[in-house]
């Protein structure tokens, strides 16, 4: 049994995108159950139109919604305590929950979700890990927003939780691992970025197979399975992915209305663009997995609908399933007990 | 007239991409000029086979050619002087050349830049930019790898210098330009970057249309006219995009095979796919422009064909044509005058 808890006012759209997005994501996961956090008034007449959730699920009112819009800082002050983000975090961590999913803004949950459940013990700052379509297949990039800018220990400890994540999402023993960087040599780029390379070179992890510089075209080709940035570069890059397929779709939408032959032949391709939107469909890939925190929690896309939002799910289900920060915990202890950094090397066990 | 020196050792293919690209653009600017650096024994036979480029074109015999994967400092220490790229440079400040056009390596190529045509006065930094296909038509994106990080003022630099180029290459008054950031609230981002925006903001220029920040996402739909970012992230950018579109591509071509009736529609919309990928063809857009300099220096991709250099040969011709340097000299100028950072407000004229 994985035990889900839900802020069902998260979201462009709220309680009308989660309620059927978790109904959903109940049809695929019957072992789930859910606790829902949200307004009364608005949750209970969509639970009545799912009664399988409705039978699986415990129900909690909140008076409080964070706003899209709000700042982290105003969300924390209203919202502490009350409201359907924050009591969804904390049912995690009073153990009533495996994971919190949210659709809200990211820097309210990130704030809450810091605040209410505090850093895995040496982890200096958590990340947020995107899940990439490639051609290889998915491939993980962190951080993609959680915070700006990383010093190389920093990202030595996004490429451990990364390498968990990938081992706990595709179930692979040893995850390829990136620095993106602007060149693949070693004399090129951000300071950080060639410290890191180095401390992650020496650290010699027996769970991650590092493999050096990636630039940003290596992200798409699937050439590791966990690219690492800090979050600025990672947002930036994920954006403009976003943008350039969008654009991509866009062109060929209007290349394929612009002539009676090609709209011919669009229709006797249809199954093939079919199959290419599916398998290029951004709410597939929904669900960003807040790393670095004692307790997981889900981040699903402000926008997306109920596919999307039942796919945010299905990561932190799998993320639960696959003892995810069982799996960080571990890596980062083993790694801290060969090195302590901030002691200095003659005092390293 | 307009008078362009070719390195013609530069990119993975050397003369035999070159002096064809050459040709071509030759036949677009018949009043284009050619002054052309390269190794005699392999770059006159080829010479003979465009006798038209031949005859309006002068070469001259190098011993040195850069290497592609040489460290700047050793391409300068082998190089200077010497070398094509060197003397392709070299050619524009000795006023015998109005641009220098190479598909060399960028660090190279940016180093001898620098150091044989000095920064314009007033710019603290170089900068590429990089002209960027969107939904719009085209965007301007700097700075896309001369150098890691920048501060406010660079940045407020760069628009200018952006600004000016797009005034330059599309031919528009007062362009749009925007900061790239994470997000588009004036809180948000790197402090750079939000110091950056104020300095625009406040310098109120009569030149650009400042547009405040843009996100990842915006550079694909054209929200601007340029984009402003450092150079790690411009270039991680950049190759994101390039790598999603190679991405789906791929993923297309493999669509249209997979079934009979994928490859019929695919003869019937053959046309529309051509022009879709006519539009989509990075040749077209091939040419970063070196900007802040004495000079006006053009790097073309190293792995592109003749028609790919020719494009970046019109891309320098263009910025000749419509006088880049004079106005980015101008607009410095004019800001400076208003301005005087480094000397504090009480000495402001």
């Amino acid at each position: 049994m994985i035990r889900i808890s839900i802020d069902a006012m998260g979201g462009d759209a709220g309680p009308s995108v989660v309620i059927p997005g978790a109904a959903k994501a109940l049809e695929r996961h019957p072992d789930a159950t859910f606790l829902i956090f949200g307004q009364k008034d608005v949750c209970e007449p969509l639970l009545a139109q799912h009664p399988k959730l409705r039978e699986k699920s415990v129900f909690h009112h909140c008076d409080v919604a964070v706003g899209m819009d709000e700042k982290p800082s105003a969300a924390l002050r209203r919202g502490r305590n009350v409201s359907s983000m924050w009591r969804a975090i904390d049912a995690v961590k009073q153990g009533e929950a495996d994971v919190a999913v949210s659709a809200g803004n990211t820097g309210a949950l990130m704030a809450m979700a810091k605040l209410c459940l505090r850093m895995l013990e040496g982890v200096d700052r958590p990340a947020i890990a995107g899940i990439w379509p490639t051609l290889r297949g998915e491939s993980i990039v962190l951080d993609i927003g959680a915070t700006i800018g990383a010093d190389a220990q920093q990202l030595l400890d996004f490429s451990v939780m990364g390498g968990a994540m990938a081992r706990a999402l595709f179930e692979i023993e040893r995850p390829t691992v990136g620095l993106l960087n602007v060149g693949v040599e070693e004399v090129k780029g951000q300071e950080e970025v060639k410290e890191a390379g180095r401390l992650i070179r020496e650290a010699n992890f027996s769970t991650i197979d590092y493999r050096g510089f990636v630039e940003g075209n290596d992200i798409g080709k699937g050439t590791v399975d966990v690219v690492v940035t800090e979050g600025f570069t990672g947002n930036i890059a994920l954006k403009t992915a976003e943008g350039t397929a969008r654009q991509i779709a866009e062109l060929l939408r209007a290349a394929m209305s612009r002539t009676l032959l090609a709209k011919i032949g669009y229709l006797f391709a249809k199954g093939a663009f079919d199959a290419l939107r599916e398998k290029m469909d951004p709410r597939k890939v929904n669900g960003g997995v807040f790393l670095g925190l004692n307790g997981i929690v889900i981040k699903s896309h402000g926008g997306t609908d109920a596919v999307g939002y039942a796919a945010a799910i299905d990561v932190g289900y799998d993320m639960v399933r696959n003892a995810l920060n069982e799996k960080i915990a571990h890596d980062l202890k083993t790694y801290h007990a060969n090195h302590q950094p901030n002691q200095g090397p003659e005092e390293a066990a």
